[in-house]
């Protein structure tokens, strides 16, 4: 049985607050393996959140449980709750923080209000439910998974979050850029795309289920971002010179526009939310 | 029995400071779990440290080896110890950084200085205890707690740091900013408070034993901090509008000025060792 | 047995990447203990991650299984290899990031192409090899350590980085800048060193084994950098002033630039790459 225990926060590592979350963990289950996604999440930005627990849950062993907290409703009358679904648990403030992830988990899941102080710690503040409320659910869960259905009451609906933008203008996929990572890389909203063959691209995401299949070539693709136009998707970023930007599929099937071994999102001064469009050849 | 190893230090984490310690405790130690408070301590920060430490320890199992590394002096005459107190072990320098988890603690402890050779590393450097002393030291308390009065001869009085500030002043609870979290939260030396009743304020804090038990009203008290003065102790980030300050009573009983969903510290221009004051009704 | 897997990346801690990696690992080898060295080396910057790797391997467990991944190269020609040491495994991109940690280790090692996808994620990515390649190798290596052969075929030679600048010039040893560490020590390649007697230096270290044996009396010694000079050689920091400069060794044997609490790199504007002279009485 695994007891692992993933964490993913806005908390940062500045302060002790990840620490008393893993000190409460195994103080309940001395024997949980805690895994930590990040915590470096933009503060209380729930969507950022939600897509990092989407291209991380996958590949954690079954029967993980994950402790999600960004969580700007602390101590007002949002739901905290749990949630199963294909054999992965979430605990979180019911925010739509887990909406990603469990769409692509099919969508059918098992949700639970936190109702019972008893998994709890005693006297829970108002403004650290992560150490007082989720982190000894999260505990118990990996401990005992039986307690799912005594946290509390049953859940119809959770709150979700809009999906990102993904929607097709004549003959273009229009997306956004979701997240800049630590090495300048810009992954967009526009997937997620496998290689049907080595020079075709197949859009395979459970979020177009309702649209046609959709294949492209992926020499004649090109990729409009800010003012800038990238003609083709390579494979890899040796396929262009040191510097030079090009748009590739990243390691979780999204268009990415990156630069090899250079900063991309420096180079089109991107951020989160900025526009990205795939013209279909 | 719990083999928890808990760091706190001021290495950050570019470097291989926090690895190498890691490794020298799995390698006396193999099945510890070891866990991290924080490593983000302002350098050479004892206070901060201390501070720290006081705010977390309590959240460990019983047991819990805490190697707490802020270590200005390292290389100099200053001690190195190990201590005990309600279960508790921590292994660090004598330069006063477990005074307040001690005080909390109540007071009673029993302290060794670190003489003995066999429970370090080989030739220790003069540069990096943490590596050489600490963490083995810590790892042989984590294997084996009756070690503990091996590792050298007993010390009768240990550094301390004086208190934070916490005085009254004719009408005014006096105290200072001990800490900005990441999300900007000003976190203040005056506490501990518990909420008595629904509107009431009790402060229950150690360090104030000697004063009479305190009661304040939670909506006429007043908090000035720099030129700002906030009215009322609200109970949740949510009381105010989205941006605007709020003092409360944060996760450890605290006085705290926060901003719902904002940076308190940005907007206050504070930093740690300001005044704060809260003004009795 | 040894289950320890220690990470060494250029990854950073605000993406997800590190996280999908332990969670990798422990889908493969649940009882794996899983230590990060780091992951703040320079993106890209083989050669840091080299030095970090010889400054930190010798600390943990035998039988560790280090996954370093600092992979300009992801997704071109270069090998994926598995080295095998003096009970040590290593896995990582052929690319001379393990050239310093195996010229310590004597020189003598095994070397595996990684070839065989069995020992792989399903449908590895063209970007993310820590992920799909290394992570789930270091697993299965740290699992079942006889899997090593299995992995592919034989590599004769493997990359290798030049060394680190260290040559004589007249009366002086000739070194570069190798890091500046969180607290502003400057750690140069002019190394290793121990103290041969209480007022002389030795140098000890295996890349200098063709130099005549070098003796130095610490206290004449003087060490150029930048346009400052230094001298003699200090044993700790509170040797000197807070805030001045000092020339010691540090814990790993190099002569290091230092300042008591306080920042040598920013006092001296001192860079990775830059000339260090040790000039011999």
């Amino acid at each position: 049985m695994s007891r692992v225990v993933a964490l993913l926060t806005d908390f940062g590592l500045r302060d002790i607050y990840v620490g008393a979350m893993k000190a409460v963990i195994l103080s309940i289950c001395p024997d949980a393996r805690i895994v930590d996604i990040t915590h470096a999440v933009r503060r209380q930005n729930i969507r950022e959140a939600a897509f990092d627990l989407l291209n991380s849950y996958q590949f954690f062993p079954a029967g993980t449980v994950f402790c999600v907290v960004v969580d700007p409703g602390v101590g007002s009358a949002r739901h905290a709750i749990a949630v199963e679904s294909q054999g992965y648990r979430f605990v979180g403030p019911d925010n739509g923080v887990l909406t990603y992830a469990l769409a692509r988990l099919g969508g059918d899941y098992a949700a639970v209000k936190l109702e019972e102080p008893r998994f709890w710690r005693e006297a829970p503040s108002q403004t650290f439910h992560g150490r007082d409320i989720f982190a000894p659910v999260a505990a118990h869960l990996a401990r005992s998974p039986r307690c799912f259905a005594q946290l509390g009451g049953a859940l119809e609906d959770i709150v979700r979050l809009p999906a990102p933008e993904l929607r097709f203008a004549r003959n273009n996929l229009i997306g956004e850029v979701m997240r800049v990572d630590h090495f300048g890389n810009v992954i967009t909203s526009i997937g997620r795309f496998h290689w049907a063959s080595g020079a075709t691209l197949e859009l395979s995401d459970a979020w177009n289920r309702a649209n046609p299949p959709l294949l492209i070539e992926a020499g004649q693709a090109r990729v409009s971002i800010g003012a800038h136009e990238l003609r083709g998707i390579s494979r890899a970023y040796h396929e262009v010179e040191r510097g030079e930007l090009l748009a590739q599929i990243d390691s979780n099937g999204y268009l990415e526009i990156a630069a090899n071994q250079g900063d991309a999102a420096g180079l089109l001064d991107v951020k989160a939310g900025d526009r990205v469009a795939l013209r279909l050849p």
